[in-house]
């Protein structure tokens, strides 16, 4: 069988995921809750998921901040370190106890926090997946999907990559280490008490975000029926002048439709004018 | 002289945001940082605003969370109740001492944390525009002028809406109010002390969030030139047939370009498969 231009990069995109080598994670594989959804967008013709994450807990002591003469925060960036990262709620609670013999707590203590020191950050991200899609309507039916479940930071990019983001988060400054310090040594400007609390937090929010992941899965399932659509693109060598012609008007009342099933979100976006 | 569509639409979402009913946020008006950007933005024929927030520090009781039967956490919801907003750097420090009254700092008490307390949430939320372009060439050069200046979370939505977000983020539980405590009563499970950590640490992100506006501004002064630049989309009675071929010819080119341009943010993508 011949392949059109999207089957092939869509083959090859398949290939890298599958070769651990092109995955740069702290992980390395595919999240296990994740498997169903990615095989349903991947089963329709039409679609490629590119990356994902179920959603996962993280703590790290961050990097270097300064890029491009900006300064940066927020990621473990260069010369930062992982101390912990899960995507299992199962494995939240207890993982403190690692390294309890490196952490002084000290909530009320006075600490001179100067440009120098590194932040220890606690977060919990949600699921975020992106999608490559053949064409702009497939883009825009998986975008309304996506936005119509409460996946309200979503959007296209380029190539009609849809990115899939819902806001369930925790981003949390939770301790520093000083410069001088050594290596072993972290301060925490919290309780151990606050620990457990945000992991209690985080088990939640992985069951929201479980909850989420179905729901974007059936309504994707509904919308999409990989088993009977055929990709919007027909095989070059079999289309006659009249299935072309159809084809083209199809697509035509696709993209209408697409952009009808739009209006509503950007409704909604307008009435939210000034946050 | 006559309209288009798109000059229409734009002239009476400019009317609409000057009008303070739209604007459902606690603040109720532009923020001044996001003026010189919104006026940039507004004076090319082909974008205009439709929302934006320059960067701001909130702290609010949590409202109701369940809609949908789902478990919803986040935002603040029905019966939730704002504490505290500003959208000024200099205003964050000491927005604590209005509220010590009412605020029992207990960082190392154990607390029975069930599904009925409203959690109160502290949150920096940084600099978000929603911009509406006349066509998807607009769009998309819009798109990668963000994603090039560190706006990773942006997206193409429904009607050439552009989402410019960046990950400068807080998003920390403080405390909680009990159903069976008084209305004035917060237990706070982080220390005073923690408080003053993190308005320094807004106060800072405030300043990155600034840097970052500013190169957003000026990237788009770069890209877009308002004074040169027409509509594109000529005045209706104007165009001739030789016109309208060439204009047509020259839309073809951009969108090449527009997608060109993308690959790049694309592929970056593509290698941070598998977060």
């Amino acid at each position: 069988m011949v392949q059109d231009a999207f089957a092939q990069k869509k083959e090859h995109i398949l290939q890298e995921i599958s070769s651990s080598e092109s995955d740069l994670s702290p992980k390395g594989s595919i999240d296990e809750p994740c498997i169903p959804i990615i095989e349903l967008i991947n089963s329709h013709p039409d679609m490629v998921t590119t990356s994902s994450c179920s959603g996962r807990v993280s703590v790290f002591i961050e990097g270097n901040k300064v890029r491009d003469g900006s300064h940066k925060s927020g990621g473990k960036g260069d010369g930062g370190k992982w101390l912990f990262v899960t995507h299992e709620s199962s494995k939240v609670n207890g993982w403190i106890e690692k390294f309890k013999d490196m952490i002084e707590f000290k909530p009320e203590e006075e600490c001179d926090l100067d440009s120098t020191v590194q932040y220890v950050l606690y977060k919990f991200e949600p699921l975020i997946l992106h999608v490559k899609c053949r064409n702009f309507e497939t883009a825009a039916k998986l975008f309304n999907i996506a936005m119509s479940c409460g996946f309200r930071e979503s959007g296209v990019g380029s190539n009609n990559i849809v990115a899939m983001r819902i806001n369930i988060k925790l981003d949390i400054p939770i301790g520093y280490k000083a410069p001088g310090d050594p290596q072993n040594v972290l301060r925490f400007f919290v309780s151990k008490r606050y620990i457990t609390i945000i992991d209690q937090l985080s088990t939640r929010k992985f069951g929201e975000n479980a909850i989420k992941l179905r729901e974007l899965h059936n309504r994707i399932e509904v919308a999409f029926n990989p088993a009977k659509d055929q990709p919007s693109v027909p095989q070059p060598q079999t289309e006659s002048k009249e299935a072309r012609r159809e084809r083209k008007r199809n697509a035509g009342l696709l993209r209408q439709k697409a952009l009808l099933e739009a209006q509503e979100a950007a409704n909604e976006l307008h009435e939210n004018a000034q946050l």
